[in-house]
């Protein structure tokens, strides 16, 4: 049983998740479904390519990724599948798979070009609907990667900010913020070792912080059953530093 | 292996949608259940309705969509299953289940007068777990149309406003508004067929915006990267005008 | 095939739930998992704990309940899984389980100690991923639960705030409130028994409220096709008072 994961910008209000289902159930009844998220903020991949990277690891080996943020759609941009050691990648060529596939060795990258595989008509709006949940459905039923188009040898990337490494200090920021309004920097467990410093402790006003290492292995700034978000007015963008 | 979406105004705060499913996993374990959507405003039939319609040819056939937009829940209202070629829709009898089932021809409208198939005791205020779950359940594991209660001859219908068509100009208006502010509109691809323009682009002030017919066939109007909905302040009901 | 639900305050945005369904997918993979809600109030243990005893009782015989709203993760909490005649619930010592625990015999209370189920290494923020998903994957594959650690004779418990019983009135509270507004009160259909008022209708200033048995068997104040929570400005405590 394959499983496919969907992760999309779409939001619950809509019916545009439960129709990607559709498509796939009748094209691969056996596939096994599972949502990663559909909660990615409207147009932003790279929220949606660091949600990707660090939901792969815990799928087991074959499962097929599908995303769809995708503010080109409609234009000219390409459709992806991305083939790794332990999963296939599927979505437009826009950086969203990049995070995730460098995590790993790239195999091969195929351009989606056998329109045969998708929805006919093909809308210009919605191309989850059309392209994305019926490739992922054929690669579920067993379709071979490279039947779906042509190889290609590059893909668009994204590139996180870096952390900038000084005499008594690390310059980070902020890369993601979850629901809980933990902000979640790009400073990662092994930036932090170089510091020898572990799990510091921020005071910042009135407000008592923790940093810890969350479970993505990045240093996160949370407040106990409180909002980090609201309580420093911070969000994506914010300078992280870490003094010694 | 049946398929049954769920589409409801339940939102996903609170575990309704989860003892419904509950409800349908132990009278019918194999069962695939599928949430079309639980974002439908609150005693928004229209909207309910309009989700329904355009998702339902998306599924395979023989697929029971479960629906429940039910402000008239504990009243009068009859529960209905409605049969067509390719679906079995199952929901109140308040012009949810009409435009899907226009869309098709309708075989047969059962009246739900079964009790014995609902949960009992039967609360006044959740027939989606103690009668359309339990319905549900029923006909995925094999239960007769004929059997769950008495045939009928009519249902409650919704009527979409009419696209007017006047010499130079088609006016019609908003109908729905999605997720990422996009304003769809009643004016089908047919409809602007008769116009002859395809895809016009539409400038509101500073506000660039693009009209496409999106994946429902309708003309939507849409921001690149923005929400209509924000930019224009327009919603359900805004007057949308075409001219030539 | 045994199903698993998720009970969680991790919302819709992040991929945790996603996450937490890989890891189940790895190491049970005929599980069924079905989400109760994700939308529980961040921190809100009581919420959680209500929507557990609610609907436990509409699930199979030998479901496994997962829920994680978890404030002291991280701390020295201890993880547990609760035996009951009917069901297996899995999650922190911090009353989240109590409440559904409560409304059946317990039959024996574990201690998750055994760590080896767990994934390693294990991070100190997401014990949903890294304990409580693998332990209910390994309980759905068929692993007994006195394997799983050690049998202790006790648990956190929450308190529900008692109904107050005077000559003439009964004085409770609002303890839950869902996505429809409506406010949910501790007065049972039993309390009510003893006034012998059935749905007695409620009128506040030019606002006309609908008293109801919910069907979690409580009293539940309502506005038809409206929110009670905005009309009448109240929320959870606040006091609902029914005379005679």
């Amino acid at each position: 049983m394959t499983i496919i994961t969907l992760t999309t910008d779409f939001g619950a209000a809509d019916p545009f998740v439960g129709i990607m289902k559709g498509v796939i159930a009748g094209r691969a009844p056996m596939a096994h479904v599972i949502d990663l998220t559909h909660g990615i903020p409207p147009h932003d991949v790279l929220a949606g390519a660091l949600v990707l990277r660090h939901a792969v690891p815990y799928f087991p080996h074959g499962t097929i990724h599908l995303a769809v943020v995708d503010p080109g759609v409609g234009s000219q941009r390409r459709a992806l599948c991305v083939e790794t050691p332990g999963a296939l990648l599927v979505g437009p060529d826009n950086g969203l798979l990049s995070l995730a596939a460098a995590s790993g060795e790239i195999r091969r990258i195929i351009h989606l070009t056998e329109e045969h595989f998708f929805l006919s008509p093909r809308s210009r709006t919605f191309h989850g609907r059309d392209v994305f949940a019926p490739i992922s459905a054929a690669l579920a039923a067993g379709t071979s990667v490279e039947n779906l188009g042509s190889e290609v040898r590059d893909m668009q990337r994204l590139d996180l900010p870096p952390v900038v490494r000084e005499a008594h200090a690390l310059r980070g920021q902020v890369i993601y913020v979850d629901h809980f309004g933990n902000l979640v920097s790009n400073v990662s467990a092994a930036d932090l070792a170089t510091l020898a410093v572990h799990a510091p402790s921020i005071g910042v006003g009135s407000v008592h912080l923790r940093a810890v290492v969350n479970s993505w292995g990045l240093l996160e700034i949370a407040v106990r059953e409180g909002s980090a978000r609201d309580q420093l007015g911070a969000g994506v963008g914010a300078a992280v530093v870490i003094e010694t």
